[in-house]
């Protein structure tokens, strides 16, 4: 399946935004297609109806839908709006000429003859030639009532469709007119589970496929107030040779119907370019249409659009791209970026770089970080044991590894600054050091690895920063950090080394691929947020309290 | 903040679908507003260029804008490509006359010129008639180098605009062309942070808005692979009478810039409909145009256009509606529709209801869940200890309260069927009963309170639903649930009863709140639906267990 698949819709203007190309394209868009579009007219309409047409000349039609198929490949096509015989044959002249070599896309004509509002869309003259002439092409044809009634008069076929199975003898008789496949809209025809049954048992051949209907073992949203009405039910009825399906949901009762036709026709080119078969898409198609009627906002004083953008939601994260490998982290940084700043440019980080921070401080500082890596490496042990993947458990465990494996040389280096390993055991616990580890351990009981993961990634992060930051700048010709004689050298040359780089490196791309796989909601990304400030908060608070040497 | 507030594109159509009144409609949909459009002309044009134009009828551009204002109320208005010197009056002409007692919406003027890939855009006649006519009724434009240089030519001002001097110069010559404010674009010209620091000193008065530019602490994310060049940035100036404004990005080398200039305004136009000032409108839209530009996928074989959806996710849950009170439940209902119906229509659960059930598989179902039970109120005490407010601490201990006293009613239940306290104790528990009970913990344990909630959710919402399809099944004319004499009658009664089904209708509004205030992403969904499909099969299990008398 193509990324973005190209959709081409051949049809009208709508000024009013809710119909036509402007619906068409929106759909494709929301769908996660390509939409590109030929205007065969011009309408100045809003949603009270249409006040004006302005038929585009033929030629440029031509030239519209011939320039964007010359650059922009389309998986399937719409046609809508024609508006008169001349448009319509061009349409069909320019079709067959682009594709005599290729095969055609789908493509799916929405035979357009009225608007919701009631105005001829379609001039009489016209009919004849979308039935005789873009029909035989089409890949599917998807009248409402109105339009099958008027296609099948012209053949002789004068009844009125009333019911389920006036509907069903439309279908085949619509079949007749060329198109490979029918899509029959029943939004004017009202039935019941009851006659959906009586139907079923008549015409036991037609497949059913009910979309969110009651009486399921869900009675108990019923009484919890549910309202869609269950006793009125629109029934689509899609025929092809293989055979008829039925679609039938619950009826929505409401004034945004605008544009339905053109939003139904223009997802299922989407659905179809996206390789989904006509039954699949179908329903796709008219399930995406319901919801966007049933999430319609008010639009104008008469019949409002529907919602197009219903099944999308705001992201607070950019896309991860080639560009931006780390949308997420950057964004962390950026809305505590004070808090950062204050945390990895700490007076205490300073005065390590330039060699002149007292033994004491230093001494108090280490002293508390045994303790601190002592629930750091808890917390991680828990991060372990809420993993859901072996993969989970095995980066908690190696973190857990390099923790133990830190603490000997913790110990080690301790020893160089005169502190036996029974002075760090009995050296009590400052608050700053019980705030900070009974956080982590806190946040890993309250909430998912996800939370904990953000509760451990301020320190991960931090001390790589202080290390490169640190690094740059004993560099740098006006270096103020000092490296040779630097009492604190090796605690540099640690940070902004590879081992704790590439374990940085590590940290990023997994909290940046969960943040892509599992992209947040704005109230989870908050508390995400909040997680990791509170914690850059903490490791000043660490910092304070080594400086100040408080208890 | 209205929801959706209007907003009016005047501009060109781009049949390529990446420039023009498209990329305006697709953008003021993604950025939350509703787009309508009048369309002054319409080209046939791809990635590679224009390669024809349709200017539509002076009269007919007017009528357009006039039908869509009668009905949509515009927050904001934007211009874009108007072709000629008589269009461009008639839209100045139609807006002024529409606006006559109204005070007229912000009006962004992007002075269109010449097309991405050179084609000129607007007839020099009409340049003249912008300047005049146009800018002094608008509340921004937004020229680019070119456009700039252009408009600025006309009025004696030859020089080229090179340096960020030069576009702070020249942003202050095109105000004294009539409109409100300037945004001039300087796409075309490349700075460096060291520019930039230099113009900061010379001029101080020019706030300065960085967008993600490295530097500020981000160095582990240039060490892990960040490619974005800060070399070169990107610069816009915004001219206000209030003072400029400078905004610099890091440049993104791409193809995909077509429609760049329409996406920026009508994001511009977006932001200021919905009520932010041009400083924050001009830094969130030159952002989302960024990120757009970043995120943009392959489109034909020029320059191709941004990914205008860039900023949305797709939701797994539709939009909760008064017509959809409950669209979470009902998706988890419809996804597992098997098991679920194979725990509520459970052979247990019909004999019951005739009751025909044997006394002592009922036996061994309330010993049996009589240590559910335990494991049900413990569970709860697990969601408590995860609550970040006192409502969900109060809502879980409520729960728990509810439990303790069923718990006594149990009891007596028990003992008319002759099951002492004693015995309730000392039953071995089933491995049905700790599989389920375990479950429970260990999803509490595992992950947050909303995954621990899901897996409380099936026996809460089954049992409901249990209680009224019995008790429908005893009202209907075909009742096959017997209640007068029922031995299990006080059980239907309980689950059927108002308290039980109040407590269903409470979990049942968190869970659609939660779920619509927190929207998962497919990951978390997939999860959420995991959980309580697992636990509609427990269910399952535990009649099962209770019919065979399974230890």
């Amino acid at each position: 399946m193509t990324s973005h698949p190209g959709v081409l819709t051949i049809a009208g203007s709508d000024s009013g935004g809710g119909a036509g190309i402007q619906a068409d394209l929106k759909t494709i868009a929301a769908l996660g297609c390509y939409g590109s579009s030929a205007i065969t007219a011009l309408t100045a309409q809003n949603t009270r109806g249409v006040q004006g047409v302005h038929p585009v000349p033929v030629k440029f039609v031509e030239s519209q839908i011939h320039v964007v198929l010359a650059d922009i490949d389309a998986k399937a096509i719409k046609t809508g709006m024609l508006y008169d015989a001349q448009i319509a044959s061009a349409v069909v002249r320019t079709l067959k000429a682009h594709y005599r070599e290729a095969p055609m896309p789908a493509l799916i004509c929405d035979p357009v003859c009225v608007s919701t509002s009631g105005h001829t869309l379609l001039r009489q003259d016209a009919v004849d030639t979308i039935v005789d002439e873009l029909f035989p092409i089409a890949a599917l044809i998807t009248p409402n009532k109105q339009e099958a009634e008027l296609l099948l008069a012209r053949r002789g076929y004068p009844a009125e469709i009333k019911s389920l199975h006036d509907m069903l003898v439309a279908a085949d008789a619509l079949m007749g007119l060329g198109s490979r496949a029918v899509l029959l809209k029943g939004g004017h025809i009202t039935a019941t589970l009851d006659d959906i049954a009586q139907f079923a048992s008549a015409h036991p051949e037609v497949k059913r496929v009910p979309q969110g209907v009651f009486g399921e073992n869900m009675e108990i949203l019923q009484l919890s107030g549910d309202t869609t009405k269950i006793e009125e039910l629109v029934v689509d009825i899609l025929y092809q040779t293989s055979g008829a399906t039925m679609f039938y949901r619950p009826r929505i009762d409401s004034q945004n119907t605008h544009g339905t036709g053109c939003t139904l026709s223009s997802a299922l080119a989407s659905f179809v370019a996206q390789g989904y078969d006509l039954v699949e898409a179908t329903r796709k198609a008219t399930e995406y249409t319901h919801f966007g009627i049933q999430a319609a906002y008010p639009v104008g004083g008469g019949h409002g659009p529907l919602d197009h953008l219903h099944g999308l939601r705001p992201a607070c994260i950019p896309a991860r791209t080639p560009t931006n490998k780390h949308p997420f982290t950057r964004l962390l940084i950026q809305q505590s970026a004070s808090t950062w700043k204050a945390y990895v440019e700490h007076p205490f980080v300073v005065e390590l770089g330039k060699g002149t921070l007292a033994k004491d401080k230093f001494v108090h500082f280490i002293k508390q970080d045994y303790h601190y890596l002592k629930y750091y490496a808890r917390a991680y042990a828990l991060l372990a044991a809420k993993a859901t993947t072996f993969g989970g458990v095995d980066r908690a465990v190696q973190t857990i590894l390099n923790v133990l494996r830190e603490i000997n040389t913790h110990k080690a280096f301790c020893g160089k600054f005169g502190v036996t390993e029974e002075e760090l055991e009995s050296t009590p616990e400052a608050s700053a050091t019980t705030a900070y580890g009974c956080y982590l351990i806190e946040t890993g009981l309250q909430g998912d690895s996800m939370k904990l993961t953000m509760a451990l990634l301020a320190c991960l992060l931090g001390y790589g920063e202080v290390g490169l930051w640190l690094k740059r700048h004993a560099s740098a010709p006006d270096g103020w950090v000092v490296l040779e004689g630097n009492t604190y050298l090796q605690w540099i040359e640690d940070y902004s080394g590879e081992n704790y780089q590439s374990a940085v490196k590590l940290g990023l791309d997994v909290i940046e691929s969960r943040a892509a796989e599992d992209p947040p909601s704005p109230a989870r990304f908050a508390e995400w947020a909040g997680v990791w400030q509170k914690c850059t908060q903490l490791e000043k608070g660490f910092w304070d309290m080594a400086m100040n040497l408080s208890p």
